[in-house]
């Protein structure tokens, strides 16, 4: 078992109603002025926003805002925000969104706290030596940036899709009420599922003797999202499964299931993230259609945990071959996939891979040949050509 | 599925020789001068003390230290805390030891922070302003203090044990290294994986609809600290085991196992207080004592509830007749605790209560009468005292 740290120091406000408090915990903060973040014009026209405004105002919180993240996040937005933050004197900036807002905004609050260009940090270059302080106001279940300490940019000049992680950047608060996620379009509410699971099995999947405690923990996150996820495919206004789903997202990505793991694989989020830089693919679904072919490939350096797997999360009857229920396992994650509308290979998301892109995705991917991914199995340049293919 | 907040700041530095760290812990604190509180010799003689001395020696942080916290820690010493912090300007109050040693060093930096007597707080009294930041260094799986908010006191002046809870008093860090457990004696490691168990069971016991995500975490939980604790009493060097049981001991009380569910039973607690302040028994027996007893007079309040903890917590194949199955729950429970050697009655532990004392009990118990407790079931003056007289 691995030692680690655990720090997980965003208040949580969690439940019906509660974008209501958004003021108050923006003025718990002790912050002056707010840039007010967000995405498409969704959240102006349910009304959100406004509300968000309103509470503001009532907490006598001045504000600016800047809207227009789109999945992806931009470097050019960020740039953009950071110009408006330093003009106006922001010291707080509230996301009101999902995942990409959030990471735009904790980029935005690197880019305005620290000199030089913001980028560096993402390009792995230097470290950030402070951020401007960050609040979320929760609408999409996925990303579990409202908690965690990492964001991911896009630098369009060459369709870089980059993460970078730091204390500084975890959100001081997280509002999260399920009822905002209830207009999410099916395929949406699916794909941000499949992230949510991502976190959580990146972690589940390493080469260490995991702890019984984290082990058991992310088998019944896993499940509970699924259950969850299939309810949300029939009844989209189920609050009890939004709430679940909404809940499960933060204890993926806030640490939790990562403690003893010494860190898990991680290689399908590197697989996604070139795949999300050159076909801007909705992350969970990206992260659906290459998982299999991954698993497949990695299963056989860590049989007993593709087995664990099989029989405690897919509830895969053991069989006498640990390949077979392995195996069997993977089948039954892709089925899942499948019931809920995401894909498990690349040509399902209408992309029909050429081997000349493969090499590109393998050469940008291994960071041109100079690292590998993964810990379950170290991948480089050509296994993760291979997974690409294989993923076609 | 009620509202809730979730706020856990505590940094945790989790496995293996992680006490080296600790004066480097303060450092980043931001703090001057250190008060270093511990417990009987122990630490002193495991050498544990010297280690972090010199480990805040090497951080160039000053210290002053006060030993003698008693199970169930005694306000007196509080009172010499308090004083000794003011005249040595103490901002930062290092904890090295268990719940008891954590809960003085809470009760001391309230004391310090704030003007009057600090027993106002327990005493319901008024709220805490201010506390010292208060870090620990943790010795014993057990009360979960180390990531809680919360701390009881026992006042000599009529052997009142009160509890207070406050963000403030939430520990900056906590340094968690399972070997420094490894020499606790099996009946206290015993009591401590009761109080680990009670501190989940009080949550998971209640009226609402729990969160399906919440509710699997506790059972898992529960099962691992079971399977933990049958391990250590055969082989109490074993790390895998203590450490779960550590790991257990924050999740459980760090407010994770509370989400949704509206806060709790807590009737347990507070029978165990009463019974703690006239006897000074170890809290978790204590609170082993009087579960069954609880268990079976407020069942039929929620039958349903019991019944999933047979069936998910227990393993009890699930019987046509609800009461046949949730009765055979709270049979296995009592079954587990004996196999520890935990109590399943007060007399278990020597105590034969005497009609007298058990009318005080429930008199100090239901604050004479002013309040009742729990809330599967209310429990009022009267209910307290057949509980009571049930375990005897």
């Amino acid at each position: 078992m691995e030692n680690f740290n655990y720090y997980t120091p965003t208040k949580v406000v969690f439940g019906k109603g509660t974008e209501e408090k958004t003021g108050e915990l923006v003025r718990e903060q002790g912050c002056t002025k707010v840039l007010v973040h967000y995405g498409s014009g969704s959240v102006k026209k349910s009304g959100l926003l406004d509300r968000i405004f309103r509470s503001l105002d009532e907490a006598e919180i001045a504000y600016v805002s800047l809207g227009g993240v789109v999945p992806n996040p931009r470097l050019s937005l960020v740039y953009e925000g950071i110009e408006l933050c330093r003009r106006e004197g922001v010291d707080f900036i509230l996301a009101v969104g999902g995942g990409s807002v959030i990471d735009s905004a904790k980029a935005i609050g690197y880019g305005t706290a620290n000199e030089g260009d913001v980028w560096d940090f993402y390009a792995r270059k230097r470290q950030a030596e402070a951020c401007i302080p960050v609040g979320v106001v929760l609408t999409i279940s996925a990303a579990g940036s409202e908690m965690s300490d990492s964001s991911v940019i896009t630098n369009e000049e060459g369709w870089l899709k980059r993460g970078y992680s730091s204390e500084l950047s975890r959100p001081k608060f997280a509002v999260m009420n399920p009822e905002l996620t209830m207009t999410l379009p099916a395929y949406q509410t699916a794909s941000g599922c499949v992230d949510i699971m991502m976190h959580t099995m990146e972690r589940y999947f390493n080469q260490n003797d995991n702890m019984e405690l984290t082990d058991g923990i992310s088998e019944h996150l896993l499940r509970t999202v699924m259950k969850s996820a299939k309810i949300l495919m029939e009844e989209p206004d189920n609050y009890s499964a939004r709430a679940e789903v909404m809940w499960a997202g933060s204890l993926s990505h806030n640490g939790l299931t990562g403690c003893g793991t010494g860190g898990g694989d991680w290689a399908c989020h590197q697989l996604e993230h070139e795949l999300g830089g050159m076909f801007d693919v909705a992350h969970g679904a990206g992260l659906a259609a290459v998982w299999g072919s991954w698993a497949r490939y990695v299963m056989d350096a860590h049989p007993k945990r593709f087995v664990q797997f099989a029989v405690n999360v897919m509830g895969v009857q053991p069989r006498e071959d640990d390949t077979v229920t392995a195996l069997k396992g993977i089948e039954e994650m892709e089925k899942f996939y499948r019931a809920v509308g995401m894909p498990v290979c690349v040509k399902d998301m209408g992309i029909e891979l050429t081997e000349e892109q493969i090499v590109i995705l393998a050469r940008k991917c291994s960071f041109f040949g100079s690292r590998t991914i993964g810990c379950i199995k170290k991948l480089e340049e050509q296994d993760i050509a291979q997974i690409y293919r294989d993923a076609r």
